[in-house]
């Protein structure tokens, strides 16, 4: 849903009017990324408000409530050391927006650019899909490493395909995606992580360049895009085969004397510098 | 920690040599940036191992380990409500460096950018400078956040003026900066949001420009920034007069008929649409 607002964001940044939206969102559900709530999305900007005419999501109030499903989940991640970072941002997304008055205040406030899109319709349509597809990829990647986690921990033995298969059943994340996931499940029940499914991992290679250019139109232009931005930073953290955090581990053995191990000596012997006295 | 990390890496792929980062950091402790964080890290790149003669940070493994505090701190937000996504990014981007062996594996699967930085040395060091210096302040913000939130939870009667000084008597975040932070409790002892402080809006308003060249930097080269851009998006969302959260509502009154407020009406008047049937 958040992934989904973000777009909605950048579409209204650009100009884009509400029918022209109901489209995008319409054309959007007769492919790979048909599911209820993309449906349900395009339906929504087709309504007008009886009272005043507008489109009704224009007049409705940026304060989104929650019921506690995403906290909990984010509390189980943390539990569990389970990374589910785009979860997160749209968790951060909602107590944000429900923060309306602070935001009025700070909006006067706080500077930023004026946002302008000068990219092609077509094109910024195509290129906040492969941004959403991608994105959404990542999502349920780390949502189902979190169950994968927690089954392991209680000795659940779950099936993911399975469950997969179970969300088709009605729930409001039903989508014709569930059953690549459920397939990439029967390919590889012992898969490690989505994304490295080879259905996933197509998408993916050819998706990072739009994907990155909408992240950076974002950034660039002072729209958030929390949860398109968090998502991708998961793809690029996980595809680093060296991430900057030996330098974190110098520091840890600097100020803790938690001691390192080394890429040139076997895994499991520690190391510790005596590192050079600082003068305050 | 992390943030720096993220400096590092930006470093590292331009091409920098540890003697040089030595000396950035070094300059960056005669400025406001000065912490101890920040002077251990430049002495930490004057190290060379003595068996190989290679600088030490170089030599250490980036995997890193972590005592939980971080995740309690995970844990505590999310019970409380509060976004703390930049202490959340580092956290997630530490268990993401112990899955090594998974990212030695998708490194060679997923693809990205060949990383190429032009910018010229003195100005990308100033612009990863801003965006280190507005990340520690989001930061900082979101952290007291929470302990505001968790001490009016508790009736704890916290002062975050007195909370910062005592920060300054020798546990590894000591910096001058608390010292600004002492001053704007002073100045406002229920200041809603540290960036609200005139001190830290100056620096965020003067930053934000080349905060947002370098995380778009990171973001078109493929090196991971989640705790940079995690902090912009924060940024960015609090000074939001509208965030795409009508949306969201919209769709949580459509499959849950959660009802919605409006904005041409009064606050705490609920509304409900009969929204269209969906076919699948």
């Amino acid at each position: 849903m958040q992934l989904i607002c973000e777009a909605y964001q950048i579409f209204k940044t650009a100009g884009f009017t509400t029918e022209e939206m109901a489209e995008i969102f319409e054309e959007w559900n007769r492919g790979d990324l048909e599911s209820y709530l993309i449906q349900i999305t395009s339906k929504i900007f087709t309504i007008r408000d009886k009272e005043t005419g507008e489109p009704i999501v224009e007049l409705i109030l940026d304060r989104a409530g929650q019921k506690g499903t995403g906290r909990w989940t984010v509390m189980s991640s943390a539990e569990n050391a389970v990374v589910i970072s785009t979860i997160n941002a749209a968790v951060e997304a909602r107590i944000l927006s429900a923060l309306r008055d602070q935001r009025l205040v700070a909006s006067k406030v706080f500077e930023g650019p004026t946002p302008k899109i000068d990219m092609p319709k077509d094109e910024l349509v195509a290129k906040v899909r492969d941004a959403l597809y991608a994105s959404k990829i990542v999502s349920y990647t780390q949502g189902l490493d979190l169950i994968k986690k927690v089954g392991e921990v209680h000795h659940w033995n779950l099936n993911l395909g399975s469950i997969a298969r179970i969300w088709r059943g009605g729930c409001i994340i039903r989508a014709r995606f569930l059953n690549r996931i459920t397939e990439a499940y029967e390919r590889d029940a012992d898969l490690t992580n989505l994304m490295l499914d080879p259905f996933f991992t197509e998408i993916l290679n050819r998706s990072q360049a739009s994907w990155r250019e909408i992240v950076a139109l974002g950034v660039t232009q002072g729209i958030p895009v929390p949860a398109f931005s968090a998502s991708l930073s998961y793809y690029d953290s996980y595809r680093s085969a060296r991430l900057p955090a030996n330098l974190l581990q110098a520091q840890r053995d600097f100020f803790g004397a938690h001691t390192y191990e080394r890429l040139d000596k076997a895994e499991g012997e520690f190391f510790h510098t005596d590192w050079p006295e600082v003068i305050e």
